[in-house]
């Protein structure tokens, strides 16, 4: 059901790989919503997407651009007031992606040039997208930016490894860079923590869908699926959220404020029961070559 | 411009006392948006009140309750069960009193019956609200229940006295019953924690005029007004937050993620300029007698 | 090892029971440092309790006290002052009880006479003992005030009922009244909220050991002891620690900052494999009776 | 008064470069507590400051390094566990310079090389540390990391600029590594988040006075100062802390923990009924030009 709360507004959407991308749905409900789109993509990610596809269906252009390279978002930005005809109205950043994870060098065996990337990929390209558009004065008074993050930044979980230190990162530019798009452009920056998703990016994480199950039986309301994701994302664009800024918005079944909810506590003791299971209690080797 | 976010949708609004009343802002814009409504306030606030022009204006009824008290609440659900035909969408709790700031008793004299009665008529009436909801099975799948909060729920702000201790017992309050509520009805509670608002409950506050401008100045996008928190409620009474439940919603410009803004810091240091102006460093013996 | 931080300091410790209790490894290790304490506790719960060997182990004096009794607090703390000729300079608040636990009443079912009475054993009583020092002007310079309060203050934990929103109350209760404190008196007012721990107290919560195993898998360094957190406070209460205050202070082998932990994810991962196991999954009857 | 609390206890101290310096209070404390003390600083640093007068006065070694630097740090740490002969017991780290700072740029005009060595030798280096310490198995069981931080990492403050950022990355990091620290080796990672301080490093920071100001009307124990945190840092590296890791400690007299005192609202208000003050309100240069 689409209400028409995005009419007349055009954004810029970032990291469409294919239809299981949070991004991919957010650009279909604006799309639904009254939106004009531009939908930017790595040049890479765009031949192993199907980012044509979803241009076809919303009716959007696209505009190839590493979100690590200046140029490109210059390039990108301008075009994009060009094809608007001036300013546009939102932006949302769903880039994340480590090195380190996928050469699996765990935590503890770094790369720091690979930290770099991760780092800069990650979050550094929302600085770098915040400070273009800024430059170019890009985005409308009461104009809304939305980056996609995840509980990582803020509590441990094993094997998520720099990406949790670049979405700490990337919470803290929403909120410095929020601080001067507010003040002087009337323009909010948020972020939105969502649950673990399945989207290509996200199965990437070993051992996902036990921690999947685990989310899943934690949060009352259940993991977040992409599709309530956009609906929400279509809040922050719309003008109903004019004062939310500087934020970091769960939207995860309530999973960020429950210490243990009863199912997930029966399944946990289940394993306690359990006698024709292996003894993972002093499976320490796994343990210690993973994080 | 109304988008038939709540098409359809039926709940209880708390606490409208005058046309300064965020409930009252609620309403009209739920009214707006398509939604049918129960307006509800004690018998004495509805003598001081104007809640009949609101509810001509909404096209609602009126059924009065006090919310500390079980026996009223029972009758407002039952009857407003009755009204709509059955279950209903959502509920805005926006409640708070305090006695102790009444008597101008401080944070270190406090009486604690009338403590008692400050927790009970902020924070304990929203789980008896909750509570009689959950047994009479009042509230449908997907439904939202709202209370409305604020900062110093988590930051010490002096002379809000016994309040911070209400808003904060109230946020746990819907964190603990948003759990049970997600895992057993799929129905989210949240709180709105809204910038300082010159309600008629807010100015009761003395020195509020101070800190309202302290507070315009740190927010980026300066404080948020009644009508904008109206609107911020409406996208959590809609479809599009269903998976969003037992957080604590800042809506206030960006005032919970400032540390210092320059516009407050410029303010501030002109009383360190001042030479005409009273020598206030050394006035104890006003800090002494308030909090 | 004593090293004498608390030489020349004399303080009073609330609840402790038995050598389970929290209160009572601080009391120990509070004399071991070199203070001089006063223990009190209810009356009932000293006759169940052995505080008597813990007086003559510390040699201590003992003044019953019910804490939510205005009149017994202010006998306490006059007799306090007279037994160490004037103004002392620590406090233990480790109080808590639900009668709504221990009458099996669940958190959608509370009885709100009991719950007035969990938050005035547990919280408010926090706040009795602050003001009634604050009156009696007992608390020399530089003191420090100590609640023990729990996670579930931030984040909901199935079954802990009505005991989370008494530990809300009383972490703002720390805030509120730890503002004053430092301003008017340079004493500072802290909340320790330690793991789950095996006293008498926190065994009465069913299902614990399911819990304590889960806690122990997720926290980095396990659990912590209640010799551990005795340790803690006593840094809280010694001169090393002076500007630290309306701090909730977590004493958690770092759970508190987990989202999951490779040990806790295996013993999960095991409940899915296992095949003799019953199938709680399903077991909604469980989940619906309790909390 | 020493307490002996590190005795027989080793370490390495990052970053004294003079007696303004936190580590060079730590280092102080730590050896009057008993401990023995490597010191490190970058080649530079060590020109301009006065570390050798710290080594002769703690008997303490010096061994220069670039913190930014892995080779640097593996010598560092292979040297100062020949020194003391084995694995020793805790890490200061107290290093943090933005370059964009020091050229002037703000935040919305951040040059990216600048801000990767921001990041890099204000939270990457405890990163290098942290892992090559970990590689060399350097320390030893139950000991304790620590890494200075600040309030920005939460809420921005106008100026502060990318040292936010990197302040967030280093509480992050702390958290990543804290938990296998924990995990694997029992060692205790957290950071400290210590007032505005008057150091060499503090000082850089514009408007640095009037901050200085707030936050000590806003503090109701007042600012803490280098000498306070010293104290409190021991508590962190003594045996009376095991069980407290991953977390980030305010150290602030309660500044993290207030939306507005007493104090600091005079000082506002005075600033409006200031009538010889030039107006500042409209000064959008100076707001615009800085940030």
């Amino acid at each position: 059901m689409a209400h028409k709360l995005l009419e007349g507004k055009k954004g810029i959407i970032f990291g469409a790989l294919n239809n299981m991308s949070i991004a991919w749905k957010v650009a279909e409900r604006a799309s639904e919503e009254g939106a004009q789109l531009v939908l930017t993509n790595t040049p890479i990610a765009m031949r192993f997407g199907e980012i044509d596809e979803l241009a076809a269906k919303t009716k959007s252009i696209i505009i190839p651009a590493d979100a690590t390279s200046e140029k490109d978002i210059e390039n990108l930005i301008a075009k994009t007031m060009d094809h608007f005809g001036g300013k546009f109205d939102f932006i949302l950043h769903s880039i994340a992606m480590s090195m380190n994870v996928r050469k699996g060098r765990p935590y503890n065996d770094l790369n720091y040039d690979l930290l770099v990337k991760t780092l800069d990929i990650s979050a550094m390209s929302f600085h770098k997208v915040l400070q273009i558009a800024y430059k170019l004065d890009a985005i409308k008074e009461w104009g809304s930016v939305v980056a996609m993050s995840y509980v990582a930044a803020q509590r441990t979980l094993y094997r998520y490894n720099d990406m949790a230190d670049a979405k700490a990162l990337l919470e803290s530019i929403a909120r410095s860079f929020g601080y001067i798009y507010g003040r002087e452009r009337k323009v909010r920056v948020n972020t939105v923590s969502q649950s673990p998703t399945k989207t290509t990016a996200g199965s990437a994480v070993k051992g996902f869908d036990g921690l999947m199950d685990f989310t899943e039986r934690m949060s009352p309301l259940g993991n977040a699926s992409a599709d309530e994701c956009a609906d929400y994302v279509i809040t922050l664009f719309s003008d109903l959220t004019k004062k939310v800024t500087m934020q970091n918005l769960f939207h995860d079944g309530g999973f960020s404020s429950m210490g243990m909810s009863s199912r997930a506590m029966l399944m946990y003791n289940r394993s306690l029961d359990c006698k024709d299971c292996p003894d993972y209690i002093n499976d320490e080797k796994d343990i210690s070559t993973n994080q």
